[in-house]
């Protein structure tokens, strides 16, 4: 038996004894799981947003870990092997796989703590093992490469990738929140002349300055629109980047945004939003949608080896698996506890 | 003094005596009219649609004729030259025409029959001659190269380019207009997969197919969204161009777009739209909007003259100027009289 977080149906969670997972396929591996960590995305399931995940699911989609065992067909890794689990699990063999749209792939996608147990627990078992995790050194920082389990390579794929961020262009970020902030640290391998931060919490914009923002601005009291126009000639942003997931802040980008520029959407939105054609058919904008492919997790692991990406920095909190539940509640309470990441030992 | 449709104001129009164009800076140039056509933008000027077009203007944007005068600093150019005019004007050295955003030209962009007067007249002063007029052989097809003015980079670069269509592909087309139908004959240089073109006027779908359509459906009977998902592995389409403006064909085409895929906007739009973030956030999907900006124009003009491209084919109606308000009737009773593009010789 092993300890999990398990949800029970929408705001209902407790760490339970849940039978240790097993190799079911020959493609799997079991990780012992050394560090976990939570997302907004499970604060979203335990509200009961996300009706695809049933009661009696064992939470969480992050980790790093060892491996305990691997089915007969696995190839890349063996007992012992230290790990990143990625938190789209991808057969790297279907069409959408092969266009580089892991998170599309027919046997995965986002999977893990959302169709099948997750990662809050000593040990997951993790489908397609030579595709959806990464060899690490048995040195690695495990707080810094946890977070590459998700929020950076959402951040840069969603945001910095589709936000077309090149040298010298302006970008604008909306939230400030660890997937805004994860995409603040890898807008700045492209060297733009001007990253704003827009958040309503000035905690949070005081740590996007300390993270490399040129500017920020509390949408509470500053007038957003004027200020982005007077810092950009009157133009707007080359990249405006949605990171909260509500039709305001869409729909604030779509004021952002320069005439030729992009809307990356990053945040996870439970309600349509209005797309002002009558004002945009002609601006030669652009407008994206993903989910994170973790397409760019090997490329990641090496700036974080070669120190130009420091992950660790959205680590604000530390727990262990018995502690989960205080966990979960510092995280939620992230305004009052300033919370950003929480990583959990296991 | 020359002939010249004149707006007058929502719902009014007249032929009227004008006093012929002067070179007024040193970059203009002077064209006879020899070919002009109308576009369903003139239409929506005459609606009211168009407020920044006032009164007294000179209509058209569209147009083929011979050099009569040029400004000093004209260099491409020289008094009887044959050329086709571009409905775009475009000084080639602010920032956006340095991007290949002539569309945004500080100097130009749609000012033609719109901010200064247009080509629906004897003569018509062209700004910026070098950039906003293209040479063309003294024996060129003007009825086919008319339809460079606008319709065919229109089609090409917000659909087809826009769309990134590609070889097996698969494309759908929400509107079987003349825009529409210039974006199906573009497409066809990329040899996609499947063509599905959608409107609402069996002639026009009938057109569609003999301009290379591989499916045509009728969206006042068919069911649409299902019959594309049949046609696409359940999926949906590559690229959904819409080229209709009105937001229930957006909103369609936000149902027929497959993961991974584009909507590219070619229409233009008078009202927002809804936009499904609900569903799309987690689709990599690309939603794309443009003005033309012409840049397209030459290569276009080498398609033709390899005929690779048969522009001709969407010429319905022949006109001559003194009987442009007939040209008119015609064209805005386009469901009653078959009008794909009226041509009107000067």
């Amino acid at each position: 038996m092993m300890k999990a977080l398990v949800y029970h149906g929408p705001g209902q969670k407790s760490l339970d004894e849940r039978p240790k997972p097993t190799v079911q396929a020959p493609t799997d591996a079991i990780v012992r799981i050394t560090k976990t960590t939570i997302c907004g995305t499970d604060l979203h399931i335990l509200k009961g947003d996300v009706p695809t995940c049933e009661p009696g699911r064992i939470l969480g989609h992050e980790g790093v870990g060892v491996i305990e065992e691997v089915g007969a067909a696995v190839a890349s890794f063996k007992p012992g092997d230290h790990v990143l689990i990625s938190c789209i699990t991808s057969c790297a063999r279907c069409e959408y796989c092969r266009r580089g749209m892991y998170s599309h792939c027919a046997e995965g996608g986002w999977v893990l703590g959302h169709m099948i147990d997750g990662t809050q627990a000593e040990f997951v078992r993790i489908p397609h093992a030579d595709n959806s995790l990464h060899p690490i050194p048995a040195d690695a920082d495990e707080e810094a490469l946890v977070m590459l389990s998700d929020i950076l390579p959402t951040g840069y794929e969603c945001g910095v990738l589709n936000g077309k961020v090149t040298p010298g262009s302006s970008v604008a970020i909306i939230g400030a929140g660890p997937i805004g902030l994860a995409t603040l640290l890898t807008a700045q391998f492209y060297a733009p002349s001007r990253i704003v931060m827009i958040d309503l919490d000035d905690h949070r914009l005081a740590v996007a300055r300390q993270f490399g923002a040129t500017h920020t601005f509390n949408s509470t009291r500053d007038p957003i629109v004027r200020l982005v126009r007077d810092l950009t000639e009157g133009k707007g942003v080359d990249a405006a980047i949605e990171a909260v997931g509500v039709p305001a802040t869409f729909e604030l980008c779509e004021e952002l945004v320069a005439p030729g520029g992009v809307i990356a959407n990053v945040g996870v939105h439970g309600a349509k939003v209005d797309l002002h054609l009558e004002e945009l058919w002609s601006r030669n904008i652009t407008i994206t949608t993903r989910l994170v492919d973790t397409v760019s997790t090997p490329m990641l692991l090496k700036t974080v080896e070669a120190k130009r990406l420091q992950p660790e920095q959205l680590v604000t909190h530390r727990f262990t698996l018995p502690d989960i539940l205080d966990a979960y509640d510092t995280f939620s309470r992230a305004a009052d506890t300033g919370a950003l990441k929480v990583v959990i030992a296991a």
